[in-house]
């Protein structure tokens, strides 16, 4: 019997990807699994059942979860889903491990071997598994397009018969993946950028996408490669020289989010008052509580005359590029372990073994089992 | 007594620029003039009443117009402020001559000389004045980042670790202002443009932005420049090959607007039917009719699995900058004739009296006389 892998519908409201995309299902098939999919499952991405070839198609969770050895999700599963499931079952997603102990009790009932993509150990060879990362790059792209279209002004440097327009002023807090992406974007569309991240070790990549580096004259890097501590004075200059550059921005794109854990405030509501008159701010991190003061997630709201948008299900806006790359995340981790249709994990390979959440009854990740006080 | 300009609040609900930007108030007040605002007008464009300086703010619509010489507005005026403006006072704005008979006949009565910016006649010298095409470039620009914003795909191409996403196509009607402006900001982007203008003449500037000229084979250039007519054979031929352009693109914005005249369907129901699923449509026409079979105006419909958005008040999403434009482009048809103060029009000049609509109780243009059948 070939190892059956089963796609449901994502259910969250606001999800518009999937785990599959039709080309990866090829390449499933091609490993001698089987397929089954909840029939308009890929509809909100735009894949429709048609599109994929060698498919079984059923109508509901329910027999999804009855036929699958291998469940492929974006989002983390309901207790109805993870009752639905075989005993025994393999869950691959985004299962957002550090929010919920009690899904993981459930979990840890069924016997789930679950993988929480968002715990998979960063080395060279696991990068090509990293749905955090293609899917902040998606998320960094976005938001510098919503910028972009909410601001009044060009982004762009524009000669006119009748004078030249000054090319807006973006800056990006956060030089991480989706930051990067922002900020190369921002510069596409045609803005100046500056943007600033704690790790002054960030400076490298940010001028090799032609932006400025805000320079605070402070430095957390410590001994060791940790980051120490700062002192008052060093925090008060740090905040002061932030401050003024987002005084001075006509677009602030913040993408400092921490996997697991709120996101910090960096940009207090005494910042955003000083902003010039139509700025707009996009807080990439709404989700888990907002880089900026003011944030309302999934709104826009107008602080004095500055806009800021809290954007939600960010991916989500970009569903068929977003789909395909995690699917091929997807894909990379678990493909390796699927032969001649047969499914044999190895709890020897380091990349699988870190981002296993739970098996054979175990809450299985250190780092989620303190995180979690379990 | 220096000439007094006047700039009201307004009042078309969706228009958020000002017919003046603090910069150029400034240029009025240098040329011996004196400026008297409606208080708050400038707070739309995010001009707020300090950025003023020089300027008498009023209260209300019936003190600017009671103060004031020449009034400059976006749109076109209510017959409530007509009845409130001097007698013989002069009116600036894009007062979309063409609709509107009973407007010109109350202008008339009032005396109003007033000058309908998208008569100007468009010769070398008049460039700097021409607010159609100020106004096109930012719509065009605009209606680029409602596509790459709308679009379920990347349109630049991306590499990441687990593969490469390809650019977006997009696909673009019209080649004038606002058209050239869309591709060259969907180019900036990322995306892979093509381009389609029945003016084939419109090919080499369309190539020299890095698009591809959507070529059907059927030329309408006939004896001395003008147009002829297609036969049905003709335009079977064109209308296919357009529909095999349509169906492959990703974006598809459309920009065939004409002045004065409901807009162009271009793109029937059947070419949106053939459209890739999660395809998105733009259509810059929506205002006047729309260029393609199923737009709503104003809002966004799904046809299919097609995105077909028909935005209204385009350059108001951009209020900042196409302000900016508007007011230059006003500033360089009027200040030619303020000198020291005093207002002293040229009847001469053939921009200014090709651009006048009503005087001394006349309708001026020949043109609008025969649209609106006077």
């Amino acid at each position: 019997m070939p190892v059956v892998i089963g796609v449901p519908s994502e259910t969250d409201s606001g999800e518009r990807r999937l785990a599959v995309v039709p080309d990866v299902v090829k390449k499933y098939i091609g490993l001698g699994a089987q397929v089954v999919m909840q029939s308009g499952a890929g509809k909100p991405a735009h894949f429709h059942d048609a599109a994929f070839d060698g498919v079984t198609f059923v109508d509901s969770d329910a027999e999804v979860c009855a036929a699958a050895d291998i469940i492929l999700a974006v989002q983390p599963p309901s207790a109805t889903r993870i009752g639905r499931m075989k005993t025994g079952a393999v869950l691959l997603g985004m299962l957002q491990p550090w929010f919920d102990a009690n899904r993981i009790a459930k979990m840890q009932k069924k016997n789930i071997t679950s993988f929480a993509l968002e715990l998979l150990p960063r080395i060279t060879r696991s990068q090509s598994m990293d749905a955090l990362s293609s899917q902040a790059a998606v998320s960094g792209y976005e938001c510098a397009l919503i910028a972009a279209d909410h601001s009044p002004k060009f982004f762009p440097m524009l000669t006119y018969a009748a004078g030249t327009i000054r090319p807006a002023k973006v800056l990006v807090i956060g030089a991480g993946v989706a930051g990067l992406q922002a900020i190369a974007t921002a510069r596409r569309i045609g803005a100046m950028v500056e943007a600033y991240d704690v790790r002054p070790d960030t400076r490298e990549q940010v001028e090799s996408l032609g932006a400025k580096f805000v320079d605070t004259g402070v430095s957390a890097a410590g001994q060791g490669g940790y980051a120490r501590e700062l002192t008052d004075e060093e925090k008060a200059l740090q905040t002061e020289k932030l401050a003024k550059a987002v005084a001075q921005c006509d677009a602030l794109i913040t993408t400092a989010a921490i996997p697991g854990r709120a996101a910090p405030t960096i940009i207090t509501a005494d910042m955003v008052a000083r902003m010039k008159p139509g700025a707009v701010v996009v807080d990439m991190a709404a989700d888990t509580g907002g880089n900026v003061e003011g944030t309302v997630k999934g709104d826009k709201v107008w602080i004095n005359d500055v806009l800021v948008i809290g954007p939600t299900h960010i991916p989500s806006r970009m569903p068929v590029h977003a789909s395909e790359m995690y699917a091929k995340n997807l894909f990379n981790f678990i493909s390796p372990f699927i032969k001649d249709g047969e499914l044999t994990l190895d709890w020897d390979d380091e990349v699988m073994a870190g981002c296993c959440l739970t098996h054979e009854g175990e809450l299985r990740h250190a780092g989620v089992k303190t995180a979690l006080g379990l």
